[in-house]
């Protein structure tokens, strides 16, 4: 799974510019702590669907996505599954070094989504990273928050139900009203017919879109899968 | 509700001893920031059950507890709450100043719980000293960060735990806050803190009650097996 284990084949020079471009406070490390860094860097690769972390496994540290990228979902003990948040290329996983940071005291998973490649910088390394340097130590944090936010989206909409469920019935009836796959209405319609917030239908359309459940282009919404559409009007 | 607008009554040296054990990076203030920040402070009062802050508000500030506590939800549109965490004197609550993190984008209600004392930095004061003192901003990110696991748990609770099961967990946790055997709240509040439909909640307190669990009465809800209700808790 791993190209280079520590000590192995170093970065070449296109890899460390990518590397230092995908690090966030590059800048607040000393010359000494800069090249350390790059020292302990490894590229590693997964599989579409591979399982990258999971709750109450040792911590891996902190992936810095160069290509694909990961699902963030909590697990019940009867196997159902939420979908907390996805990461993209550009993007760091913090919750893969959740170890690090004591304040966290909850498991997660962590999937591979397509192809995936990541600098890891593993979890002893970037523990010692956190007590040397403040701004590391920061940015754990920092970033761990702005997953925080993308949770309690999440949740909202989990909880409360109502808009995800509402443009689903919407989009069904739509879809009988119409007879083919595509509901050729702007965002704006969708809002209007719905009785809801533009922003907030978009931001609805686009977790849909991102759960496969719809394509959207400007012609308008395409239905990718009418069961998961279905199943999530029904419940 | 204050009892010092900014620049009024200084604080008394025992204040000033007991906000400077509440903060939790005083020692990487620099003495001028001390000054500043003691001068800034102020103390702030609620009221049982008073809104501190609520979403989409102006933001207030950081809220250091001296006394009483607060309980943090989510509210829908249409009036269901989810208790998200309570903190409890000696605390520092932090999302009543959301708006000095860019990286929180979501709103959360804020109430007292008991009378509730407090020292409050204003938003645009932590905001400032946020940007002078990185010490203060990880603060702001690691204050975070903790709320984050909290919520992951009260969220773990709601989304796969049986009502049976969460119920036992709530009355349970109440009863360890309380101290006494019975638990002063109506069903209708307990569906409240719980996040679930208060019939459904009444319905499993009456088959609680039925199995010699609890016993009901206007006053509250008298836990008669204890052993029971954490083994049911506990499964």
């Amino acid at each position: 799974m791993r190209r280079s284990e520590k000590g192995g084949v170093p970065m070449d020079a296109n890899e460390r510019a990518e590397f230092v471009s995908l690090f966030p406070v590059w800048d607040h490390l000393s010359p000494p702590e800069q090249e350390e860094t790059i020292r302990q860097a490894r590229v590693v690769h997964y599989e579409d669907g591979r399982r990258i972390h999971q709750g109450g496994d040792e911590c891996l540290g902190l992936l810095l996505l160069r290509k694909g990228g990961v699902r963030v979902y909590m697990l019940s003990e009867d196997g159902r599954e939420i979908t907390l948040y996805r990461l993209d290329q550009g993007s760091a996983c913090i919750l893969t070094a959740s170890c690090v940071l004591s304040t966290i005291t909850f498991d997660v998973h962590v999937d591979a989504e397509g192809e995936t490649e990541a600098y890891l910088l593993d979890a002893p390394y970037w523990a010692e990273l956190c007590r040397q340097n403040i701004y590391v130590e920061c940015l754990s944090y920092r970033l761990a928050t702005e997953r925080f936010s993308e949770v309690m989206w999440a949740m909202q909409q989990i909880l409360f139900m109502s808009l995800d469920r509402r443009l689903a019935v919407f989009l069904s009836d739509e879809l009988v009203r119409g007879g083919g796959d595509t509901i050729h209405l702007t965002h704006e319609q969708v809002a209007r017919y719905m009785g809801s917030a533009r922003e907030a239908v978009s931001r609805m359309l686009k977790y849909f879109s991102s759960e496969g459940i719809v394509e959207l282009s400007r012609g308008g919404i395409h239905i990718k899968d009418k069961k998961k559409l279905r199943a999530l009007a029904a419940h």
